[in-house]
């Protein structure tokens, strides 16, 4: 059986977007930078209203961006902050992004039920969060069920979670996403916006 | 900035061993396929142990397979089940795999926390599971906090779990790969093996 392979490159706006070197101390930033990230997505028509980056924690280098990439790249699984960390990954040479430097997931919307899930396995010391699950549920969008103590059970496992950084632009991202008809791309058994 | 891409292939020797068309109406049949994927996978040294399918759900006519590639594709989520979700979007041409045909998910052990959340975004009308959660922690895979009542969560969005579908062939896999000495590839955050 010869399989297609699968190919998940970021949309050619970000190579010319982003410098070769992005440092960002500063996480509000950080976060600027990645609802850039998101509103860029959708104006070029290029993925969902969704950012996310790896940055190295402290000094704040930029190792991997990652935009929504669920229908252009026919993948449910494509969401920004998977992107990110799997491009890091490939940045990194290693599955683990805590190698040699600890790292943070900074993302325009906090996690859904499927990338709050990859953050343990990927070795980021800390999760930082633009605007609020319930914004994204607010346009249609089933982010699927998480525990209810979901930053507990990261801070137990040694992750620190950061919320509601930008949260007013992150969620107009969505907004504006949702008003001008974007696809809310829900499995067949979720609900439609 | 030039970014890499993010390339996820399934080992040659699935091409070699799957055949053109293959069609398994019987539940145990398709179980008996991912294990042995599963299985394979450990012992060509290409990932972890772990398979997983999507399927046709009536005929059995297999779309796509997966295996476990975190260490190999340097990306933490490239679990069985992920790649398998995203192998099968590319050949159905969309992210939504209810498109056209009902299909299912069948692994060779319950999903993880991030596979988990993975199933409503993809369209699969049904997940059957091999082993259970507690034959993948008992090796030192921490697979995550999932919701108390998963299965019941599927259940409210039409999905429905099938579980301890030949459980212990599936959980001899993980029993093996951890005696050999297998890499438990947990994020630092998370406990070893």
């Amino acid at each position: 059986m010869t399989l297609p392979e699968y190919r998940l490159r970021l949309p050619g706006w970000i190579d010319d977007l982003v410098p070769d070197d992005v440092v960002l101390p500063d996480v509000d930033d950080r976060m600027r930078f990645v609802v850039s990230l998101a509103r860029r997505n959708v104006a070029e028509d290029t993925g969902g209203p969704f950012g996310a980056a790896i940055f190295e924690r402290d000094s704040g280098r930029l190792v991997a961006p990652g935009v929504n990439r669920v229908v252009p790249a026919r993948s449910a699984t494509a969401h920004a902050e998977i992107v990110a960390i799997s491009l890091a990954g490939q940045v990194k040479g290693t599955f683990d992004l805590s190698a040699g430097t600890a790292t943070e997931l900074v993302t325009s919307v906090e996690p859904c039920a499927m990338c709050l899930g990859a953050v343990p396995w990927s070795g980021v010391a800390a999760v930082v969060c633009g605007a609020r699950d319930e914004d994204a549920r607010a346009v249609g969008f089933d982010e699927g069920d998480k525990p209810a103590d979901w930053i507990d059970s990261l801070a137990a496992r040694g992750i620190d979670v950061v919320r509601d950084v930008m949260r007013a632009d992150a969620a107009a991202v969505l907004q504006d996403y949702a008003a001008a008809g974007g696809i809310i791309y829900n499995g067949k058994s979720m609900p439609d916006a």
